[in-house]
């Protein structure tokens, strides 16, 4: 669990992170995805454009709602400098990070203005509704969905409200295993304080390095321990969230799902992108840190094979028992993932024709104990079960390749990007009795949607009653990326809305999902988030076009 | 599990249940009341009076109105029958039960009226609306907490709206483990089908005989094995709720915890109490019915040695290793536990005492497990973690004799009721770092509020975070026993609100705890359940007088 405290620079302006990690394709790679889906790199290098070259708009923020802004943090902390605008601009999803490279500053917002207490923002939001400013929550900036995009909606200025001042671990205790941290604490600086008490937080997302904690809550975050330690949501005890209407502390006399006072409406918080007020502190349940971790690798005859075997370990070994990190490839990103793991990885490829496995499907396993005996009957139930479904033992070291790079995917979208490659992630996730028809479902929509391409998946974060799909997208660039994107993106949502998924399991709603939500939360769900809405924030500053349908909108 | 299907006749109007049922105290139960806490039977048997002798109020549902419900349901379905009226002038608490046995039948809803489809519950919603007519949704009927008394509040006439022909579990998927179920059935109608599947709810709390799906839905219910099979709140796939501005069909796609397409509103619907509409409909998440059943019995040297040890139990073994059901009594509780097993527990005391142990705590324990490979393994892990804490193994005899007996706890009451005694339950609950002193302020605060009195607590529904306290309380009955139950019930509350805790785990807010909840979760919490209140019940037929502060109260 080194590498969890490393907190590295925050993002560059036109990619993932930091520009340094950002590797080439290892050998080979090219050649393995052209001959699998047609993916060229386009003639000449799609480097981003020089930072000054980034055409931003004028500054629409009035003198006198500049001034109201900086009588409560300070001038130093409203910034109307270039670099500021520009990494405020969006998100990290590919139209985000496509629009910044080619030189559209245009969403840019008019200020960034970076408060440092809670009291600070809530006398923010009171200046932005009484000189009619809209506020966009900023965290870590992490959005693949738009949720950050600074839109103005009906009014003529936006800001994004960065949290980062707000980052301090503010109490642990190690009684409850509990710790209160502030919005703005990016993941690897409150798991730094966490694991100096032996505890965690055990959610790791993708994002990880970047992310905050307010992100998380108000995103519904799945980390890739799910399985063990929960989602997100399952773990906050209280939550303090200012409001354009005065502020809402919820939660705190019991742990999280320990009470029968009414509604959860810690659950009105979590997930509100922003919409309701600006989270910013909130009490989180940790729990003990590992001391063991052990990864597996196993192989399955084919992707329907590693479905049941899949839902087995949901089912029949369940929390507790089965490993805390479950994934299972399907053969499209079987192969990739062999392709990535060199020579232990072509051993396996040939382990598997041996067989006579045609489209074999790879699971990666890891599991979190406290001392071996827990780990060696844990391994012995997942290896009974695995067998049970004619799974076969790969080498391990699979699997620890998979773990020691988990963080890195993102940093190889901006490699592709620079070579002009198409790439995107997308995600949802459904019953057990409807994943196989969801999987082929979408895999059919993005292929019809592209021509050629390459589509890889794998399922995660196994529940009881179901998981998670999570896909991969590769195509050589088209002339307009965006239409291109677009035309994805639109197949792949109404393909999972069609077939009975959720429109997200993790990456939430934002601008890029919000035409889906209202079939996926129907019209009650809809009236009840815009009765919220309409009493927490009459004005409608916060983050517009975001998760809600616009208003006329089916929903 | 063999009880768990068993469907005993609907409660009898005066007490828990099945008057066959109630047994007297066992030999020796009355002097050691008396010993203990200066408990006696009054003078005289204090039975309730005849059926007939309970004095109701005229029924005031206009003629149109009650053709109007007639319309929907059939005349037959709206009942203003002597019998039904009684029936549903109350739930289950003890001023309830108290004012029904001494003929006082004031609250007494106008008419009951028993709809037949979710459709129907629709349109009775429709017609309450338009004739002024406010509505308690009504199932199992087992509220201690008020939840189901027919307030009319501003309206002129009330009915209680009975769910007991919605019964039907009309889906199973063995596949995802889901059922879908009518709000109207009861746990062990619900179970029985369950369980042909070999799958289970695992949902069973004390009053699960008589309780319904719906009940355990809207009041955020928790069943004896919360640490194994989650709370209720925990395993709900989706929701549909009749209100009367439109049916409102929430979650579905995904099992619970799978999506992050905005709030989990699902949980504005669960807590709600029969406030925003009535739930027809629910699809629950179940699990694979365990084969293995094993009790056993431990002591511990006192109380907070007990507690240090099950805060060990949730975080060091954790959920999927720890017994699924967890209950350490404290000395009072332990007191009377041990004299109800009989010879073992008698023989138990002796060998405590002879460890010198003065306030030893008792702590019974149930695995549910599918092999036995599994139990043994977190049988072991079990006896390890109490031995570093000093705990002695007793005879497995006394947990089995408790778990025997988990439902029958109720229907003492209405024993020690004929007999004049007074009789309540309380519960919270908190975090670990305050369990100790919220335990040791509520003792406190109901002693000094009792005079003479038996109180006995049991901690149990552990998590990470934190656990419960339930207490039994017993007195000589006073000549006002509602003054009585006033002054204890306050003094409970009010040092469960103060000492930091919930006012209620499991049970609850119904018309008791009302004037608590705007402590409890604060001005911004209140705003919010308004909002959606006023959205989806604009009249605000639905549930007068529960859950929510009245207009002015502090929230």
């Amino acid at each position: 669990m080194a590498d969890l405290t490393d907190l590295p620079r925050r993002s560059v302006w036109h990619g993932w992170g930091d520009p340094a990690h950002v590797k080439p394709l290892p050998t080979g790679g090219w050649p393995l995805l052209k001959f699998l889906g047609g993916v060229e790199p386009a003639a000449r290098e799609t480097p981003p454009v020089a930072l000054e070259d980034v055409r931003l708009p004028a500054v629409r923020l009035t003198d006198s709602a500049r001034a109201a802004l900086a009588a409560v943090v300070g001038d130093e902390h409203v910034s109307t400098e270039h670099l500021d605008r520009v990494e405020h601009a969006g998100g990290k999803s590919y139209p985000d990070l496509h629009r910044l490279r080619t030189g559209d500053g245009s969403r840019a917002p008019d200020a960034v203005v970076f408060p440092g207490t809670s009291r600070e923002v809530s006398e923010l939001l009171a200046a932005c509704v009484e000189h009619e400013v809209a506020v966009v929550p900023f965290g870590g900036g992490t959005s693949v969905v738009g949720g950050v995009d600074p839109v103005r909606g009906r009014f003529a200025a936006v800001i994004s409200l960065d949290l980062r001042r707000l980052n301090a671990v503010t109490r642990v205790d190690p009684v409850s295993q509990t710790a209160v941290v502030q919005a703005g604490a990016r993941g690897p600086e409150a798991e730094a304080v966490f694991q100096r008490y032996d505890l965690t937080l055990g959610h790791f997302p993708q994002s990880y390095q970047q992310a905050t904690i307010g992100g998380y809550l108000v995103t519904r975050s799945a980390g890739q321990a799910s399985s063990g330690y929960g989602r997100f949501e399952e773990n906050v005890v209280s939550v303090t969230m200012a409001t354009p209407t005065g502020d809402v502390v919820l939660g705190g006399r019991t742990p999280a799902n320990q009470t029968a006072a009414g509604p959860k409406l810690l659950d009105v918080v979590i997930g509100s992108e922003g919409l309701l007020g600006v989270v910013t502190e909130a009490t989180v349940q940790l729990a003990r840190r590992p001391v063991i971790e052990h990864q597996e690798t196993w192989a399955l005859r084919d992707t329907e094979t590693g479905f049941a075997a899949f839902r087995g370990l949901a089912q029949e070994l369940g929390h507790g028992i089965m490993p805390d990190v479950s994934r299972l490839s399907d053969h499209n990103e079987t192969t990739t993932v062999m392709a990535q793991a060199g020579i232990p990885g072509m051993a396996g490829m040939g382990l598997m024709r041996a067989r006579g496995w045609r489209d074999p499907a790879l699971a990666v396993f890891q599991f979190e104990a406290e001392d071996k005996a827990t780990l060696k009957f844990r391994r012995k139930r997942l290896a009974a079960l695995l067998k049970r479904h004619g799974a076969v033992r790969m080498t391990d070291s699979i699997a620890e390749h998979w773990m020691g790079g988990r963080f890195r995917g993102p940093y190889q979208r901006d490699h592709l990007m620079d070579r002009g490659v198409f790439v995107e992630t997308v995600e949802t996730a459904t019953t057990w009795d409807n994943l196989q028809h969801l999987h082929d479902r979408v895999q059919a929509a993005i292929a019809e949607s592209m021509g050629r391409v390459w589509v890889q998946c794998h399922i995660s974060h196994l529940g009881d009653g179901g998981a998670s799909l999570y896909y991969t997208v590769l195509a050589s660039g088209e002339s307009d990326p965006i239409a291109q994107w677009e035309r994805v993106k639109t197949a792949a949502g109404t393909a999972m809305i069609e077939a009975g998924g959720t429109i997200t399991h993790h990456h939430a709603v934002g601008t890029d999902h919000r035409r889906w939500i209202g079939t996926e939360i129907g019209d009650g769900g809809i009236r009840i988030l815009r009765a919220i809405k309409a009493e927490l924030d009459p004005t409608g500053i916060l983050n517009p076009g975001k998760l809600l349908p616009e208003e006329g909108d089916r929903g």
